[in-house]
């Protein structure tokens, strides 16, 4: 089998780069190591940048997300038991969208399969062979081999796919910081706390109020990474929870059943370049952010805009995107990566904070409270920088 | 003897709070521990916030400031051998003046001489008494003891004053945080090597280019705070300097004899409340900042500033503003601190940076290059927040 894209991995990255690619004429096929229900089922984030809004809808995949999702235009920060809004919409613009992961891939499935786009799944053993000179890619499916020989490989198959880990040591350089905490999160279907996002910085350790819809919330508890699940009955949870948002938050907020419940590790990863020769990273295949400020899917979706277009100029015979695509998409990934940091650290406590931390952080959000200036960096890096 | 306020150090804090004190017809008493050619020959910062150069119109002090100062509308930001300016003018309608404190403080001399204001100097053993009763404050001068019965004492004598040493250990709280690292500074009649201030992030560490006047130019490196001076010949001091300033100024720069050539140690200190029964602490007695920023002097200013609005209020009846100074001041010192503390950060090598932390700090300069939002917080409090 031949196609000019090989597509490692069936996230929204390696979806959305196969949809965008088929509409422009470009033959693509997809490998994805679990099922597609696994990769439906997986609870992930749930904030769309104003661009990646407009990136799905260009490609018309924003019918549902328009009619389901829910645009917000600021979002509340809170310490000390205070709170203050920092307007979006005044300040830049522009806004974003909730709108779950879940819900996107769950689209962009939808519309590969109504494109008769090509999707294998549960590929298994797949390996990329070559991308140095006549690239192709192996796997086994049903107990048989299988070859795709292409121009070029995508990998969008996430921190531990096979993508970057082909790619050698002396070639890719990375950068990475493992937080000393994790976010543990529930999922209950109950009214959300407020109609925007509450991120709050407590004595205790971080909170965040988030939602999917106006029937189903979903929280998020700074914690220890290896504390036992068991340790978090609901009760627990919120409990907890109520002690971290500010009061009037805590006192009128509906609690229920969770109905998911996971500790996830926080990290900030960057590996570089981006190409190797016909191998191209995309999404978390080669960054990962820590989950404050949502910046994740959004930055597999920029990936994913960069190569579609850098793709589409060399089959019309213009190389410079492909050339560049490493560095056009690494310039907005440490922008992200940075943001992510800053606003993880700003929210959080950390071991190694001590009073004076502790105290520069209480400044900072004092100081983004009564500034415009400071309140418009945090927005336009919220809804998202420029492309 | 007797006076309405004593006020303890005649630094340009002291001096300028019995200047404006002595407008509004209160009498003082300004106490200090050692001569005035001492005071006067300290070498300290040199760039005034738009607020500060107004109180200092204001008061009738800003005739030779406006004369021989430097407005400056800008300031250069480089790492990596590249730099960009950041225009506090356009992004804030403020500027700043280069106009050293060496000469604020013979301005403020020169004024207190001229209304024949009482300046004890070379006031030996300084001690306050009974700050919650009956104050007095006791000293030595030429071998004779004195006593001066005041309403309220201004601790205005510096980090290692006695004033703040006099508040009991259970009611005063400090917060501090020493840096790994001091400055080197050398002045030097030469040319500046810009117009506007540079400062520089560099791989071998942090450089500032700044200036007195045209022809007296100040330089400073990061460097190990114990590093002997000997150690740095002007030689060995250009040299470095160059290495880590742009390579166009570097070669472009005017180098010559130092004249005055000091490491300086980097601190981050607060200590609440600043009020103490009949007591007030003011400027670097109450809290010290690293001077990357210059905001040091800046905020003595504000100190006194408030503290003279406070007593003028009080012994016309209202006592609201010496009950609130505490409160008042210690929310700029906070805003102060964080934005001392963030430059610092931004801009020097820590040992304790690694590949990540170093990563941030060049994503973060890349961004303030970008980002109009964010040089406009910057040059907010560059210019100095509003009072």
């Amino acid at each position: 089998m031949r196609v000019q894209v090989c597509i490692i991995g069936g996230g929204p990255s390696g979806l959305l780069l196969s949809h965008i690619l088929h509409r422009a004429g470009i033959d693509t096929v997809i490998l994805e190591r679990r099922s597609r229900a696994h990769v439906l089922g997986r609870i992930r984030a749930g904030v769309l940048e104003q661009g990646t809004v407009e990136t799905l809808r260009a490609h018309g995949l924003g019918d549902r997300m328009d009619a389901e999702g829910f645009p917000h235009s600021g979002t509340y920060v809170a310490a000390r038991n205070r709170g203050f809004r920092v307007d979006f919409e005044r300040l830049t613009g522009k806004r974003v969208m909730v709108y779950g992961q879940t819900e996107v891939t769950a689209d962009l499935y939808a519309a590969r399969d109504a494109d008769s786009g090509r999707i294998v799944d549960e590929a298994e053993g797949v390996t990329i062979h070559d991308a140095g000179g006549r690239p192709h890619v192996t796997y086994r499916k049903d107990g048989a081999e299988h070859r795709i020989d292409c121009d070029w490989i995508a990998g969008c198959d996430g921190f531990h796919g096979v993508s970057r880990a082909t790619i050698p040591a002396d070639v890719l350089r990375t950068v990475e910081r493992v937080y000393p905490f994790g976010w543990l999160g529930v999922l209950s279907r109950t009214k959300p706390a407020a109609h925007e996002l509450i991120y709050a910085n407590n004595s205790r350790g971080f909170a965040l109020a988030s939602m999917r819809n106006e029937g189903l919330s979903r929280y998020y508890i700074q914690a220890p990474v290896d504390d036992p699940l068991e340790k978090w009955t609901d009760a627990a949870f919120w409990d907890e929870l109520r002690r971290r948002l500010p009061s009037d938050v805590a006192e009128t907020m509906e609690t229920g059943p969770s109905i998911e419940k996971s500790i996830a590790p926080l990290r900030s990863f960057v590996a570089e370049p981006m190409r190797w020769n016909r191998l191209f990273l995309v999404g978390d295949a080669a960054h990962i952010v820590p989950p404050t400020g949502a910046k994740g899917l959004n930055l597999a979706v920029a990936d994913v805009r960069y190569l579609s277009e850098a793709l589409i100029a060399h089959y019309a015979g213009d190389d410079s995107g492909v050339d560049g695509y490493s560095d056009r998409a690494l310039a907005r990934v440490w922008k992200a990566t940075r943001f992510s940091w800053w606003f993880t650290t700003l929210m959080h406590r950390f071991p190694e904070d001590g009073t004076f931390g502790t105290r520069m952080k209480e400044a900072e959000i004092d100081y983004l409270e009564g500034s415009e200036a400071a309140q418009a960096a945090m927005a336009e890096n919220y809804v998202g920088l420029p492309y």
